[in-house]
């Protein structure tokens, strides 16, 4: 079993998505997590779930959690409306050391190996110069598991 | 909106639940990750989906790729199974330096800040010295953009 077996469609975004509509598309296809492409339509990042939530995290709660407990109800409710007209490429923060990108040759282990280095339940299968699509934690997780 | 209005109930795991058994939870019921509670039934590791799948994943394959590239495809189907008779006690790695554990009064914020800062897409809410349910990403995304 290779990842061009456990392929599936991805939806991605650009460095010019809107940080709130990056978040939509998360929550409403219940995604692991976005792959953010450039103008090459390649991976430019790929970001696990909890990362695209940060992108909308004021820093400054980031670090301290006394900070963000400082902030009442109201205004903690709404901190993802506050990003409003902001885009990824604002908001994203370096390029990770590492990207979860792989070839479509790549083995069960070599995909989960890839997933726990670099903790992103999503890897970016890449060939010819192509995005080919996604290989998921919980596709993953199945398909080792039913064989 | 605080902790308490996002709860949902989540199934956990002890230290002496087997690796299969676990991996098997989280594949069946799609879950975010796992809470691994103690014996007096309180959060004692809560780990991410990736978290989960690096239980099971051989120690020299998670820092060199190389190393799982030259594991042949036959026996890195299987790579899983070997872990039959495996605990979580034995697999789990040094408690990580901050479990995101928060008290049922956390504000949105709060709990967004949390999971941003150990990257897990689950809260475990204690109060009362109980363990009283968990809020995951999906449950806090949901509720944020509908709002």
């Amino acid at each position: 079993m290779r990842a061009r077996d456990l392929l599936t469609d991805f939806p991605t975004v650009t460095l010019d998505t809107p940080v709130l509509d990056a978040a939509r598309l998360l929550a409403d296809q219940d995604l692991p997590g976005l792959i953010v492409v450039d103008e090459s339509g390649l991976p430019f990042s790929i970001l696990a779930g909890t990362q695209v939530l940060q992108l909308a995290v004021p820093t400054y709660c980031q670090d301290d959690p006394a900070l963000a407990r400082v902030v009442d109800e109201a205004h903690a409710d709404t901190f993802l409306h506050a990003m409003t007209g902001q885009t990824v490429r604002r908001a994203l923060p370096g390029r990770p050391h590492e990207l979860p990108v792989t070839d479509p040759d790549a083995t069960v282990l070599e995909i989960a190996a890839l997933m726990a280095r670099t903790r992103t339940p999503l890897v970016a299968v890449v060939s010819e110069g192509r995005l080919q699509g996604a290989v998921t934690l919980q596709t993953l997780m199945d398909r080792m598991l039913g064989s």
